[in-house]
């Protein structure tokens, strides 16, 4: 059973509740993380934890609560999540309204969840992925708005598709819910402008670093063409192959050894975290 | 005392929860309405509630409840009220989600609210806006997505303004919360696409039918330029005269006889409603 915290209690996660005078509610105004566990500890907490951070600030929202005392909560919800990895979800709201529309004081929930992990087919076969005209509003921080992708989930899963690529004025910023990377010979490229900046974009770029250039910098949709592989990045997907974007079948449609070789050394880093 | 209620149960605001897991919480997924009763009567609920039925289909929702079963739960609510107009606020949420991503059965809010009436000064002297260059996705749909607006009202106040109008491509849509109108001679003019439909602007094109020429088609920014007057229309702001844009100083900078005239016409209609 999983358990969730909301402003100094912890219950199971179906018996918590919020007041509907919240502000992320009412009017969207809120932000979340989202991370695993391996071996029973929180993947990169300290990186998380700074971005948690950001995302507040950039939300102008105060954190209720110190570094330590999340992580207290942390393992205590671990604890009670009976032994196996978990996932944890993290949301920072605008709080009660009295006017439904100014900030209030933050509610801070903390709450875990199962793992949803890719099916393996989807890293022997790569996925396929839909083009989409769009650029996330702030999307370096990590805001709840997904409107688009869940409005979209038909007309995604009709396509055959697995998720949405944003593209705007020519160039790529990312998936709906991971980050982009290009493999071109011993290069990866990756967009740095327009993107959330994923834990496990920045884990993966640091695990490249011995075998490969890797580029942060605008990528255009026109690199897709002569690329030779793709592939995103997530705390759910680790690193999962893109052989097709849109219409356009990526460098010969398998799976590279590339991207074979990094979701390698990731699964090798988090086997012993 | 306020009441509000939750998929069938009925109590006081402050004492109405809502399950963590709910999609506008984690998500950003949901929509609203929201309108004034004048003589205890709901102000043009039938375009309200065409309007709500819209934004559900646009967010794929099916609406828990019909037309009439909605009508007398507001009753039911007016009444619980103690006697003064209030404001109702409808909440429609992606619901319950088992994966924190897909769409469950929508919860539906029904709430009222005190009327926070514009002061009376800003009807006299008419306010300031800033200019915001962006476009509301899916503006259409009046989706709880508030954040810019509640983000960057310390600014506004900063600047004196009391509102964003947002631009793109040189054209005008319309305020963080209301429409926008110019006025030049017998002429008015509103936007007609990237926007919410509000109720009162197509209240006020009615009461301004039999003495202007209506235009409803894209507005440039440079029209700002040239115009008498400029005014924005809201539930709350009614026909709320625009002095300044940015630096531009709207005609003489001062309210104007047309608007002053929408305006009259406008609380003639909501006096006998």
């Amino acid at each position: 059973m999983h358990y969730g915290y909301l402003n100094g209690t912890v219950r199971p996660v179906d018996e918590l509740n919020i007041g509907i005078t919240d502000l992320s509610l009412l009017r969207g105004y809120g932000l979340f993380d989202y991370f695993l566990t391996y071996n029973g500890r929180p993947f990169q907490w300290d990186w998380y934890w700074e971005r948690f951070q950001n995302s507040a600030a950039g939300l102008r929202l105060p954190l209720p609560m110190s570094k330590d005392e999340t992580y207290a909560v942390v393992m205590d919800l671990i604890g009670r999540a009976g032994g196996a990895d978990v996932a944890f979800r993290f949301v920072l709201t605008g709080g009660y309204s009295a006017d439904s529309i100014s900030i209030g004081q933050p509610n801070l929930l903390i709450m875990t969840e199962d793992i949803h992990p890719v099916p393996g087919v989807q890293y022997e076969a790569g996925i396929r992925v839909m083009l989409d005209e769009y650029v996330r509003d702030m999307a370096e921080i990590k805001s709840t708005d997904y409107k688009r992708v869940i409005l979209k989930a038909l007309d995604i899963r009709a396509a055959g598709a697995s998720d949405l690529l944003y593209h705007k004025d020519g160039e790529i910023s990312e998936l709906s819910r991971s980050n982009f990377f290009l493999v071109k010979g011993n290069t990866l490229v990756t967009p740095n402008r327009h993107i959330l900046r994923g834990i496990t974009r920045r884990t993966v770029i640091e695990l490249a670093k011995p075998d490969f250039v890797v580029h942060e910098r605008p990528v255009l949709l026109s690199e897709l063409q002569d690329a030779d592989e793709a592939f995103t990045t997530s705390s759910t997907k680790r690193v999962l192959p893109i052989v097709q974007v849109g219409d356009l079948t990526i460098g010969d449609g398998q799976v590279g050894p590339k991207s074979r070789f990094l979701l390698q050394r990731f699964d090798e880093l988090v086997a012993k975290w």
